[in-house]
């Protein structure tokens, strides 16, 4: 350790437990970086774990004080470097801060500690007749605070939104240790400018959020799922802007292409239709799913289903919805690595992304393979590649980057869910322009003037 | 008119037709305000009703070059004083942008000009099955452009939610007149900061709308109104939460104690029952309403409901309804003229909102009907009063602010969904405190550092 590292720990280590402060560049360098490929990680000089409130307002200050970077940090499942460290820089993980402080049936809110897993508030809540819906790939191991700081989504957006949705109030500490309130416990509020949301998917740029009011749905009955099957995805994508525009609000629309059916039949066994280019699941978890289920499936067949099989029962639906959350492992398995994009399109273009999807995987000669949360027009075009091998990675790399392009030429966004981090910030100046991005710079400013918050994310 | 007004009269007409720009001054005169009460406001310099962008960006240029305050305006049927224009202001009024640009039932989207009527745009979407559910009382007069600037709420929030989730993308001019483009038309998006929110509820003081993409919902079915009878607030209240708690999510949860009723009555002979301390009006959307009206019928009464009738049909429910909008009209005939107060708390709270609003009319000797939007626990305790008494006066805002102070003591807002414009800006410095209100005043500076947008207002 240099001697401003060394005198960087001991600063820390007035405000905090000796084992909140970790220094050992081995254990350091583990925490410098989230899942995301193609992204650039050092060795943080700390990894610090507070406990409290006061704890992150301790390490604020410090940082601010020497003017050092600080990456906030919760389960590090993040998909785009968001939550990279740079030499020298405070990880500031909030794992440790992991308290259900309150659980209201009546109001319908939680209040949390940033470091809670995902999956334990559902459960949680889940016990009182309520749902937290927001439930990414990872949530059995996300944590509310990397939710709220990448504006996570999952596959029950299609009926129930996104993250933001249900974070109505904030505990921020800001760049220099203040502490901030936004927001609300009430059900609505317009008490000044909406700065809970600026914060939602800001990637710990703005301030590190150390409590959230998070609002609930009542628990819905369990849902039923559907699988159709069809001869190409073009048909596939019809059939979700028939099942939209015919007005249905199933709780899940997701489509796997055959490239990702055949990943996860070799994976794990799951004998999934290998004839099929595409195979659509459709969900409802309203009063009576099955008559939901015959009307979608009626509008599949309409476009052009071969097989249109609804789940009998739940455990059949969860064999099925098993198969979806397989598909980003199954694909990595494939080369060895992945690359998942998060094109976001207006779903009417649906299939026109898809099939030049397709069309940039023939060019790189790379197989690319689509899951989707296709109600949304939310795809993860998947690049499986060699990461060993240095021209496949290129062209790994170049497709990626093609796929972004034809997202939003179609009208789209660079990312539905993942978030910017590290791995698109060339691309969200493309997509902002140059007066957002003005604007954008000016906030980041006005919260982290001294620019020590997660700085070279985002943009 | 001042050689200033007349130069900035002159130089406004070089980018606008002649008949978009007025300044004789008993016209601009009658643009100077909104509906609020207790709201100063003065004579502005030049009111102009510009039909394109690039009028409203010439507006914008031209009052940067002269450092003249412009107040951007829909149909000023706000309560909060928002609107509200200075001697010498530019007043920027949105209604001749009133096209409604596109409809679209695959991606559920609207794409809108700010000065579309709310009513308006809700059935050109009714047309394609669709549904824009805010719904303000004004709904028949109101704009989307105000909607948006106010971030309004209505009676479907209780199961909808409030303005703010339906807008996905805007345009905004700035104040140096850049073009400002945010959001999306997908479903789904995390490009960078939450600008389009930042938007939402800023009442023309960060930018001007001209254009606005909107999520729409399918149309659900017509929705069955039940009455319930209460004999104390209190009993009301302990239903509200009796229903939430239950996990049923009706349409509409409104709330008019014995004043409001007795209001009604007066005004409409609607034969609404005077004997009853508190009304109840519940409805649900469903697929089967009736059941679910009869479920939370059940608990009503288990809540001591003296009477429970659910509507037998549409034409029933709608009568129910029009009771319940006619309500601020019917208290503002009891005095001549009333303030409309907006607090908002943890619907937990709302029965100790009701009683301490009670205590609160008996201290000041006045007339307080209270109606509220049960389900989201936000009210609008209404002061009766007579304008032309000073001293009546002086106790109406008395009473006015000592409901606000009640409201934050309970975890509530000063303002659930009617803003803070100038009537409550004292208060929200309040409810916010110093480390946000700094955070709001550099966010300011940032999109308007000359502060020529709405000055005064909010904060």
């Amino acid at each position: 350790m240099d001697a401003a590292s060394v005198r960087l720990a001991e600063l820390l280590r007035a405000g905090l437990p000796a084992d909140a402060v970790l220094t050992d560049p081995d254990i350091t360098r583990s925490y410098g970086h989230d899942m995301a490929s193609f992204c650039e990680a050092g060795t943080p000089a700390v990894v610090v774990l507070p406990r409290t409130v006061e704890e992150v307002q301790h390490v604020m200050r410090t940082a601010t004080e020497l003017r050092v970077p600080v990456v906030p940090q919760g389960a590090r499942t993040g998909l785009s470097g968001a939550a990279n460290a740079e030499d020298g820089w405070i990880v500031l993980s909030l794992v440790r801060m992991d308290a259900v402080l309150e659980i209201d049936p009546v109001d319908r809110i939680a209040v949390v500690e940033p470091g809670v897993v995902n999956a334990v508030l559902s459960r949680a809540v889940d016990e009182h007749g309520l749902y937290y819906p927001p439930d990414p790939s990872s949530w059995e191991e996300c944590t509310i605070g990397g939710n709220i700081g990448t504006a996570s989504g999952g596959l029950c957006c299609v009926k129930y939104g996104v993250t933001a949705e249900y974070v109505l109030g904030l505990d921020v500490v800001l760049a220099d240790g203040r502490l901030l309130h936004t927001g609300r416990r009430t059900a609505k509020g317009v008490a000044g400018y909406d700065l809970t949301r600026l914060f939602v998917g800001s990637e710990g740029s703005l301030g590190v959020v150390v409590r959230a009011v998070l609002a609930l749905k009542p628990r819905p009955p369990a849902q039923l799922v559907l699988a159709a099957e069809f001869t190409s995805a073009a048909a596939a994508c019809d059939a979700v802007c028939r099942i939209m525009a015919g007005g249905h609000v199933p709780s899940l629309l997701e489509l796997m292409d055959r490239t990702t059916i055949r990943a996860v039949n070799d994976m794990a066994q799951m004998g999934l239709p290998e004839t099929t280019e595409a195979l659509l699941l459709c969900a409802f978890d309203t009063a009576d799913p099955a008559a939901d289920l015959a009307a979608v499936g009626a509008l599949c067949s309409a476009a052009g289903a071969t097989q249109v099989v609804p789940a009998e029962d739940r455990a059949e639906s969860e064999l099925l919805l098993q198969a979806r959350r397989l598909s980003l492992v199954a694909l990595e398995a494939v080369k060895g690595t992945t690359m998942i994009d998060d094109v976001c399109v207006p779903r009417s273009q649906l299939g026109a992304l898809l099939e030049g999807t397709a069309r940039i995987a023939e060019k790189f000669d790379l197989t690319i393979g689509v899951c989707a949360h296709a109600g949304d027009g939310n795809t993860h075009p998947t690049v499986c590649f060699d990461a060993s091998d240095a021209e496949e990675s290129r062209r790994a790399r170049e497709s990626f980057d093609e796929i972004m392009a034809l997202g939003l030429e179609l009208g789209g966004t660079i990312t539905g869910e993942h978030g910017v981090g590290v791995l698109k910030k060339e691309w969200l100046a493309r997509e902002l322009g140059p007066v957002s991005l003005d604007l954008h710079r000016g906030i980041k400013s006005v919260f982290d003037p001294l620019g020590i918050l997660n700085p070279g994310k985002v943009f």
